[in-house]
């Protein structure tokens, strides 16, 4: 994690920093499914296969913490809770969609 | 790594591919070290403080191993080493570019 870097070498490079914000296995999945659209949770979980409520849980926070996306709460009964891309993350949508290309064209086209 | 991802589904996001060969502390900084021109080990050393000669040496088998780098021998004495950014790497290029001016500007320069 970008901000719990402890040595001022490693903050030098923003690239690290970078891939720091966006980088594991799910992250980049997230910013797509919410790339266009304010969505529920239960949205990002049924459209994500594979991931647990505890994990979505956790990296939605970190990706709200970094200030990638928004959390909005609406006090209904059944509660609502609906995230959206901020600007900073919609500021990242063009490399990682260039990230998804190159990704594409030279490791899953060659596999 | 990619080439030890267990599951098919972790295969299928691109994004995540592509993390997975350039993540990590040191990779950026030396593909940005060969950016331009072929160097020695001792020089790609030289000019990246605090990494170790034996991190360095795993992290460019890797690079290799994945195809962002070429390494050649020369069957002098002394030894002579040089790494140069293969084609696929220099694909890469333009991308860590923009990443490198993302984090720079979202993350470096508003801690």
């Amino acid at each position: 994690m970008v901000t719990n870097t402890k040595n001022n070498h490693e903050m030098k490079c923003p690239v690290s920093a970078m891939i720091g914000l966006i980088g594991g296995k799910w992250k980049p999945i997230i910013l797509y499914c919410l790339r266009s659209e304010t969505r529920r949770f239960g949205e990002i979980a049924a459209r994500i296969p594979h991931i647990s409520r505890k994990v979505l849980t956790e990296q939605l926070k970190e990706l709200e913490r970094d200030g990638l996306i928004s959390r909005q709460q609406f006090n209904e009964i059944p509660p609502r809770v609906e995230y959206t891309m901020s600007e900073v993350g919609k500021s990242l949508s063009p490399i990682i969609q260039e990230m998804e290309k190159w990704g594409q064209q030279y490791i899953i086209d060659r596999q």
